[in-house]
């Protein structure tokens, strides 16, 4: 029996990624294309056919070589019914069945996944969590996903709405989060939300170097704090480790529920590296009891950077196939 | 093949409750003895095992009728080693390999879970868990305890820790919590401290009618404030709110990683009944973001009492023993 060959498919508001990962997690092709969210449903779910049809033909194979495909979407969406219900980035939708009408074009089995769970199982699969017990993954980009794979197994929840990391909340009556709710880790540590509060005190008239930046482009980013802290400006400084602080409290509420093996940070933020990871593990450390002892998760990068959806699609679509759960 | 029989020890700093329970649930004995700390591991070893002797004797059985002893224990512990590691509640005690002196002395196989994942597991099996896809669990007694199931299994985290529930933080900076952490929900919402903070708070001149019971007692209860709020002390009212508040947060924080079928409420402070669950339920949904919709936990009270952990043990037995994981 040769090699088996499963279909990735990375569902985004803005792009769509597919390809095709071998049963040792080898990428063999990889394609990007826009997804056209505006088009609504129709439009996006031939966008996501033409892409795994590309994929297939660069890796050098035909549809009966792939044995399932695995989408990974934004949520809120269900597993069990293979329908992507209402998701704030994809308007228009709404209980769309995506997994049966993928199936039904390429006549392969597939299964859908939470992209962010997704995420933490390429992973788990193939990166920082490779041969661990169990992992819970913070994604940091506009927002904060969050994956929580145990023990070989996605923890989806009895909703399939678990691991909404980014909704612990960490400061009650704290800032408006997005989803509604006050003081979310979110609303404090996400890329977005961390340049956001540093452009409201600049306005407010925290002295920085960066309220040049701001004055002449008229915003900035999470880099831009990070490379002024990085040449010296206190406030960039103040403003990253409270960041980091944040980002921390949530670890020690998940070290006290999961109790994962590791912790790993993922998404745009970790670009920033050590300059991310050494703080977060400091405050971690500051914040936890000494009576729980070194009986902690380990807090790490991700390593498989934006492959990881793409790869945990594809292995998704292999776990679940072998769990007789698609 | 007749009835199945299971021996539970639930083992507490000041009780030992032992009882026999059989395969369905149905406790068939239960044996009461103080603890004797002070005597140190061996002299509690040995009245865990006359408890357990009587409790097989009043349940008209042999020992060799008994499968296998379940013992729920104070952590910290390892399951996996079958030791007691170093209780804060049991003084002296330091790596104690109480499975197996316990599985000695009996001759029987012996199984050990740390004593609020046995409580949650007696819920799963025959409580407010019964049928449920999954549970968290919070004790609310002297400290917050926690317990998680989901799916059939213990939660028990890679370093046997998870579900320390009371020391998710939910005031940054906050109030000093007996772990070395700040800000645990612990340090609010358990029984002790939220009679603690109102005895500060009232020594501070915060008028209540409670005041009187104070300055007369010395010391005022969980139950004083439930019964000065139901004679219509604002006070009263206004601590016993931001208690079920501080709950809540937990809850959400519980929603959005684990996402369980149902919250259960245990511990002493469940006798107050609706006038927990109703505002702890009212704060949960008012914290809670309405993107998450209804796809939420039910949060419920406990039906064992202080059954939980004796019914559970024994469940615990029988689910072990059953999964290979003694």
């Amino acid at each position: 029996m040769g090699v088996k060959f499963y279909l990735g498919i990375d569902l985004g508001g803005t792009n769509i990624k597919a390809g095709v990962v071998d049963e040792h997690a080898k990428i063999r092709s990889k394609v990007n294309l826009p997804t056209g969210a505006v088009g609504g449903p129709d439009e996006v779910l031939s966008r996501m056919c033409r892409a795994g049809d590309q994929a297939i033909k660069e890796a050098g194979l035909k549809t009966e070589d792939i044995r399932v495909i695995g989408v990974g979407a934004p949520g809120n969406l269900s597993h069990k019914k293979g329908i992507i219900i209402a998701p704030p980035n994809l308007p228009g939708w709404r209980n769309v069945p995506v997994r049966d009408r993928i199936s039904a074009y390429f006549k392969r089995p597939a299964t859908l996944e939470n992209d962010a769970n997704a995420a933490a199982w390429g992973e788990y699969w193939a990166g920082a969590g490779k041969g661990k017990h169990s992992l819970v993954m913070f994604t940091l980009g506009t927002g904060i996903g969050g994956g929580i794979v145990y023990d070989g197994r996605f923890l989806r929840g009895f909703y399939d709405t678990a691991a909404e990391l980014g909704h612990i909340i960490v400061e009650p009556n704290g800032r408006q989060c997005a989803c509604g709710q006050r003081g979310c880790v979110e609303a404090y540590a996400s890329a977005m939300n961390a340049a956001n509060i540093a452009m409201e005190e600049l306005r407010a008239g925290r002295p920085s170097s960066m309220k040049a930046v701001l004055d002449e482009k008229g915003s900035i980013t999470t880099e831009t704090i990070l490379n002024h802290m990085l040449n010296g400006d206190d406030y960039a400084r103040d403003i990253w480790d409270r960041t980091c602080r944040y980002l921390a409290i949530a670890c020690v509420a998940l070290n006290h529920t999961i109790n994962s093996e590791i912790i790993v940070l993922a998404g745009g933020m970790v670009n920033a590296g050590d300059h991310l990871l050494t703080p977060v593990r400091k405050y971690y450390w500051d914040l936890q009891g000494p009576v729980f002892g070194d009986a902690s998760p380990q807090i790490v990068l991700a390593q498989l950077g934006s492959d990881a959806g793409l790869v945990g699609a594809a292995g998704a679509a292999k776990l679940n196939e072998e769990r007789n759960d698609l």
